[in-house]
């Protein structure tokens, strides 16, 4: 109780800090995290362990419900080709970074993946801000968000697969297929079973929640059984259920439930990893990494844009919008560490690469959105 | 995770079948842990237990949060001396049945502690569905509901205390006073501090819960230390936050927060603790408990009432609305258990108890109070 105490007082002086300074609020807990990193009154025991588990759960599930398929498939082309290029480069880079350093294939995986996702939450809050999220510039970088962040989950399930067996070719072809047959079955199917379940819950705000929870659970263990991330399954349960008639209410409900306490504590317990001693020793990779993931994501996404026919600031603009990484890079981060697939030197080079990344931005893009914005809504209002 | 999933699926079901009979939700919560008590899949692992114990401590804290002291000085005298005859009567009863039947001073006085309070929450369901809840004759019955569950919790606090010291008298004279000065303490001095703190939080629902969260563990974790039960502490923090400025929205949104995980984990883990044969072999102490819950209640309110210069009508009315026992009663039989003062087979008793007492009042007192009601509204209108 006493361990939960004080994570809870130091996220909530972290959230309250990155709230008047107008930053993202997961870096408040985050670095709330590494402060009391070296501290031994605090442990993460087995009990908070489990929230902090069942706060990923939640983030995904999250995630998931934020979605809207159709307006995805709407999105189309440009948010798909920019996500895909911003997704390849960056993981490019950092897997041959890892292997030019000596790592072997699946800690290079997981070094690489790490790289992938931006950060949907901080994009997201940063367009609403510049009231942006509805014009076309921002709904394409929101799209292109949430589909690299698909990527990397789905980069992280099948790498759950390949932690949980051998790696033999045959597996993995198994694993795809299972995994596509999960997505359809989820999709078509299963989606109307738990809708019409869903309208028999009685519209009560704490049923809703319980329903949902149970949802994710069901899912995560579901993706746990054919061999994928736990975390895979509570993503899609947020996905099946999105598109269901109460999203709305579910979305508003499960944010505030998951952000009261088991999302911070989450974030916490991961700056908490981070060790000053670990990443001295790791300084050059973890500069080399921040690097990686800027220039990666920046060039893979200016690609993506010009394929897709944008101006040249535009595709620049988007660019640095997706340099910030922050959730699924500390998602798949925590699950390598956890199967020791990295050391905890490489895990503070990582959250290193995290707090820089999500740090520097909000202010550039600011300035280049503003400036873009500026111009596009010119030429093309 | 999958015998969280277990839980949460079957007090979902437990909750729905209770709205639709239109039962007290808690009933089905414990109904389902009833259900699922044998089964040997599912097992109360650590982090389960960790996150029932927030259950009972968020639940406490509510309870506090939900109480107006200005509106309980108002009430007065007449729901205090319901509350206290009430609160007596059961208890000596009780106290009594346990060293006739040969338990020692501990046991016995945690037997007739699970008869003092009624619950609050079973009340106020009741009456908010007869729209009696601001009737004269609903403010007395919940003042005295309130009172009667501040008796018990204070008898909880020195329960505990009890348990964790020996009994001196010297000690208990000590704990007395250290609770009185804790009050004193909180209510008068401390509670300006954290509404001072309470204005400082931004204002957004998040960081309300995470902030109640904290206060209600601090206040757990000194009561602790002085040698109370942690409950106890969380009470009072409640307490001391309901007089503040947001109390309002902190109470609807921690009951929600509560509501949709913690508590219902809460009282299916309580219901799991039944055991069928134990109840069995404790059968004939599991029927005079019931009796004597019920006609100890009975006597003693309508002796508070006749003392109160109620009519008999109304006195014995808040008789049977004082009957029903919940979630202090599962409480103490909770901590009881754990401390090994009470066997398997009387926790199931108590149980029983519990279940008849909140199962058989609602549509006999829904009766009752509409006639009584009636009268009543004669006479005074």
């Amino acid at each position: 109780m006493l361990n939960l105490l004080v994570i809870l007082s130091i996220a909530l002086v972290g959230r309250q800090i990155c709230q008047r300074l107008k930053q993202p609020i997961i870096l408040g807990e985050l670095i709330a995290g590494i402060m009391i990193a070296n501290m031994t009154i605090v442990q993460i025991t087995e009990p908070i362990s489990f929230i902090a588990r069942l706060g990923i759960l939640i983030l995904l599930f999250s995630t998931g419900l934020a979605l809207d398929l159709d307006e995805l498939k709407r999105l189309g082309k440009s948010s798909a080709a920019i996500a895909f290029t911003g997704a390849f480069f960056p993981f490019a880079f950092g897997y041959t970074l890892a292997v030019l350093l000596g790592f072997s294939l699946l800690p290079a995986l997981f070094i690489g993946s790490t790289l992938i996702a931006t950060s949907v939450g901080i994009n997201a809050e940063i367009l609403s801000e510049l009231k942006m999220l509805k014009t076309r510039l921002g709904t394409i970088i929101m799209g292109s968000a949430v589909f690299d962040d698909m990527i990397g989950i789905l980069a992280l399930g099948l790498l759950g697969g390949l932690v949980a067996g051998s790696i033999i070719l045959r597996e993995i072809l198994l694993l795809i297929v299972l995994t596509i047959i999960f997505f359809v079955l989820s999709i078509v199917f299963i989606s109307r079973v738990v809708k019409r379940l869903l309208r028999r819950v009685v519209f009560k705000t704490e049923n809703l929640i319980i329903f949902g929870l149970i949802i994710a659970l069901l899912y995560a263990l579901v993706a746990k059984q054919i061999g994928l991330e736990l975390l895979m399954g509570a993503f899609l349960a947020g996905l099946v259920l999105g598109q269901a008639h109460y999203s709305r209410d579910l979305l508003e409900n499960f944010s505030v439930f998951g952000e009261s306490f088991f999302i911070p504590v989450f974030f916490v317990t991961i700056g908490m990893r981070f060790e000053l001693g670990a990443l001295a020793s790791a300084g050059l990779f973890a500069v080399l990494l921040t690097i990686i993931a800027i220039s990666g994501k920046i060039i893979g996404c200016f690609l993506g844009g010009i394929i897709s026919r944008l101006k040249k600031s535009e595709a620049l603009a988007i660019g640095i919008a997706m340099v910030p990484r922050a959730e699924v890079a500390l998602i798949i981060m925590g699950i390598g560490l956890a199967n020791n697939l990295i050391e905890k030197n490489i895990a503070s080079a990582i959250l290193a690469m995290v707090i820089v990344t999500t740090f520097i931005v909000p202010p550039i893009l600011t300035r280049t959105l503003k400036k873009t914005a500026g111009v596009s809504r010119m030429v093309f209002n």
